[in-house]
């Protein structure tokens, strides 16, 4: 067979200071390719079921993919994986910027981490060495020393450094990882399994740039996809003012989450939205590794109160909604200061915020009082109150210790009808969308393994324009609708999931894939096989992707997660109150059926278990035990 | 939505002479596509569960797909489909020639056919007009005498035939239907129905060749194809002695089909063999529409007792081996002889090589005696038997009436336990093939709805070698184990027979097609894109393979065909009796796990029934109540 790829994983225990290399091989590398599914088989392989998170046994895996390092703009994203300390579910989460690709010049596709430091580290993987470095001179530090000091010690400049800060030594249940402090892994908390293994940061440096299998194919396709970017509306509008457009676009449409995903309109989001932004902190736009689109923002501002750096990552849609609209707060500069803090601290900022509208919520209706805050109040729309409350669960002060649990486990402490007002779903905050007015992202938040996650499922708006042509490759040839939960929605869906899912298993940027972006279908194809040289098809990528997501599902069946637990959350259920979608909900029996037909449809049983031969299917016989024994 | 394919479908009601066109537009095109899928949608929607397939009730299709007509090699294949009167369950059978695309450039797509005439008719349809003639001149002639009177009749040299012999009048429930005296719609008794439906023929003359979306692509992929069968060595093996090579290869490996699929060797395989055949009877190759490979063979002689006219096609493998090995007979000119005769009359070859083996058979046992055949010895290699048992079967003739129903209802008929040596899955007899030297063949003859079919699955031996690698595309790294009935070879299958569909649906032969041939994935895609422009894919292209063989099972189950009926035959369970597999056989109670687990990676359940969740995956929730109802 002309198998050719062969990467290498490098295998770390932080017990004993230990490290070995794996070469897996190619077929291994057809089967498992990258991200989700290539973390999910180390966490299946390695972890048993009911371990705790935060526990030594935990396994940490950064991954990248066969196609991470090569010149295509969004190639670049790369996973970190565990069991996660805030949903006990599988637990994974992307970021772009510069860290993938440096890992991968370094020798290395992924790095699976066990066991725990004695005392804090860091790992430093340079051109295929490997050191495991003592970390005591910044343990404790935020993410902006611990990077200049990495630099600083390695003598390395261009060094690339996931890390973590206080948030994450603390083990914060939703602690984040950092990369260049504009990149976030921010869901799932795997900062916090950072913290508990004492493993402070990941450097890496590499002149190993990967060899494409036809470099003359892929320049081709680099300066199609590039010169589609620059005129494909979407890209145009994400390099113009990156994410921050969607404040606008979902606010005139009824479904930008306010008020503790009361509300989908906010009467200030001119004042939180892309005009004001940039305006008033805009200072200049990031990129990540070799991409063209640069969406990503970077804020200034000179302020006594709310000074901002550039240096630390502007807020993108999610921040400014989170600590925006969710929390009533138009205050854009005290939004960008909460986003930074976060940044510097290793909170996630989705999480932080929707802990903060929590919080808010329980203070209107007495459940949290003056007296469990030493006297502050916490009223809707109070930016100072905000920002007091991200510093207070940074480090684990008064109520901020309650709320640094995340607001399931904060309402279970506090009691008292708190848990009304506790929006998660599998123990995870929602991401800002409104699965009222978008039914296909509702069922991703719903089923995803990961606990509520925008980036697990299609966005039904992604699939509007030209996206429902592309559809037609996947064999969906009905325009989305937005507000059904109907079988040609769940249709709609699990095709979109499978098209959504090749994104995270190949590492690739939804700003610059299929189907939103310039990417076509095709091309996607077409630029796989000529970085790897594989004879790859949609089909076989559609397999890949589909692998990870029922990877990932057999993870969490086996850690106890059951149909029950694929749901949304109680304001969906009811009437929008006010807005273009006035009225509208999702019906709780329609939304049941729509997931019981998911499963038939994905092939899993009633209980939500991927079936015997759909394990067969996906080359994952090894799992049949683990999912029905 | 760029939609733009927009063709015909011509439906006929021969009771009352009248026609109407349909033009179904693209939506539905991109999801039936053409043969085995368009097919079986118009039996499924105006077919009722139950009806005598030889009553005016049935339903007959004539079927190409959108991209027949192009002038690409194999893309010629059409495809002809009814309730077969020989099994009761779905019939369908494909051919190639020339008659496909020119019912293409008469205008339509397919041609629905319902009702019967009062008196014989044909059909013919010349640029977009529609006549229904009078048969009577050519009613009780042979193919020749028809295709001949009726290009007379209609003036048009150039008029492609598609018509039954007497054995089609007389409604013997494996008469086949034909076209050009070459090629050859050859199983499931659709030339039966035609009888029943006094429809002698239909003649199509067509100017309107289809447009291709991408002229100069389609050229370009047209060169490459043909510049690769050239070279590429089981193409040259096919363009150098057809399918007649097949004799010694099956042979040499111990599975060429033997004394009524008893053995996997015979001893006078080198006198039926492709040397032999090339040295005594071939005369010249033939080809189809556009095609580089010319497998085709004509055969000449000059002889008293078996003359050969190469205006009649010569035998192809499954010929060879079903008059010649099957019945023990290495007369190469009485073999040929029989063949002639069967495209004369219009009988299917297979069918009746394997009646005369079972009544060889049964006469060795005493079972068919002198009495019944009038003093006629039967013997086996008895070439002039086998020949005058033809003519008996197509005249319906003393045994020959009780043969022509074919094995399992002649078994039936004769009684004395003629049924242990009547072999047929679904009541159709056996192509050449022996499921104990390749499994994956096996399991596909156990589960085609069209009764045991060798254009209905994957042949293992397609997947050594190059087609190993090919399958790399559905996400497949394992070599294919020929004897294998385990989990991997189920996988094997299941994807194996998705890519194989492709062709039933897309009217493309297997002989240019992936995997074992010129064509690969990923140009069959672009080659689709090109003629349609259509954004398609290998997923999409997958999908509509899958939704055919979906369609084609519920048709079987809402007919009462039930797990029961996905079997092979008794001998396959018993030892290999001599050769290079001396001892193999295939194991019950695994084979039966094996088609179990098919199911389940199918999304079938236990009964063998597609589930609701499948049928929508499909865009077939239409269906569900016929499948579950």
């Amino acid at each position: 067979m002309p198998f050719g790829y062969n990467g290498k994983i490098l295998h770390v225990n932080l017990a004993d200071s230990s490290w070995a290399i794996e070469e897996p091989g190619e077929k291994w590398y057809r089967t498992y390719v990258g991200g989700s599914a290539l973390t999910a088989y180390y966490l299946l392989k390695h972890l048993k079921p009911g371990v705790d998170p935060l526990s030594e046994e935990n396994v940490l895996v950064f991954a990248c993919s066969v196609v991470t390092g090569s010149p295509l703009s969004g190639y670049s994203r790369y996973t970190v994986a565990a069991k996660s300390p805030l949903t006990g579910a599988f637990g994974r989460t992307e970021a772009g910027g510069y860290f993938g690709p440096e890992l991968k010049f370094a020798g290395f596709d992924a790095i699976v981490v066990r066991g725990r430091a004695p005392k804090p580290v860091y790992l430093y993987v340079n051109d295929g060495t490997v050191e495991i470095r003592d970390a005591a001179a910044i343990w404790g530090q935020d993410n902006w020393v611990t990077l200049e000091k990495i630099r600083e010690e390695t003598g390395e400049k261009m060094v690339r450094v996931a890390s973590i800060g206080p948030a994450g030594e603390r083990m914060i249940p939703y602690a984040c990882v950092q990369n260049d402090l504009e990149h976030y892994n921010g869901r799932t908390g795997m900062g916090a399994v950072m913290g508990s293994k004492n493993l402070k940061a990941v450097a890496a440096r590499g002149r190993q740039k990967p060899q494409m299998a036809d470099p003359e194919k892929v320049k081709a396709i680099r300066k199609w996809h590039n010169d589609r970017i620059k005129v494909h509306p979407p890209n145009v509008g994400l390099s113009k003012v990156g994410t921050t457009g969607l404040i606008k676009g979902l606010n005139d449409t009824g479904i930008l989450t306010t008020h503790n995903f009361r509300d989908g309109v906010f009467d200030g989001a001119d004042k939180i939205g892309h005009e004001a932004y940039h305006k008033t902190i805009f200072d200049s736009p990031g990129t990540c590794y070799s991409c063209a689109v640069r969406c990503k923002r970077r804020v200034a501002l000179e302020d006594e109160k709310y000074p901002l750096d550039k240096r630390f990552g502007g807020p993108e849609y999610e921040t400014l909604a989170a600590f925006g609209s969710l929390c009533d707060i138009d205050n854009l500069p005290a939004v960008a200061r909460a986003n930074q803090l976060c940044n510097l601290l290793g909170l996630d900022t989705i999480s932080t915020g929707a802990v903060v509208a929590f919080a808010f919520e329980c203070f209107e209706h007495g459940i949290i009082t003056e007296e469990d805050t030493g006297g502050r109040a916490l009223n809707w729309g109070d930016g100072d109150a905000m920002l007091w409350l991200v510093e207070e669960i940074a480090n684990r002060r008064g109520i901020g210790e309650t709320l640094s649990e995340g607001v399931k486990k904060a309402a279970e402490i506090i009691g008292k009808g708190a848990d009304k007002y506790a929006f998660h779903i599998k123990g995870q905050e929602l991401p800002l969308h409104d699965g009222r007015g978008k039914t296909g992202m509702g069922m991703g938040f719903a089923l995803a393994p990961t606990g509520a996650d925008h980036i697990e499922c299609p966005h039904d708006v992604a699939f509007q324009g030209e996206g429902v042509s592309k559809l037609h490759a996947l064999g969906i040839f009905e325009p989305v609708k937005p507000l059904e939960t109907n079988a040609e929605k769940v249709r709609f869906f699990v095709n979109g999931q499978k098209a959504w899912q090749i994104n995270n298993c190949y590492g690739i940027c939804n700003f610059c894939s299929v189907p939103i972006h310039a990417m076509t279908f095709q091309m996607l194809v077409e630029s796989v096989r000529a970085i790897t040289g594989w004879d790859t098809s949609l089909h076989d990528m559609v397999t890949v992707s589909e692998r990870g997501t029922v990877m990932a599902r057999v993870f969490n069946n086996r850690e106890g997660f059951a149909p029950k637990d694929d749901r949304v959350i109680r304001r969906w259920h009811e009437p929008m109150p006010d807005g273009p979608l006035k009225g509208q909900y999702i019906d709780p029996k329609a939304f049941r059926e729509a997931i019981d037909l998911y499963y038939e449809l994905s092939g899993w049983d009633k209980d939500g278990k991927p079936t015997r031969g759909k394990l067969v299917e996906l080359n994952l016989e090894w799992l049949i035990d683990e999912s029905h024994g």
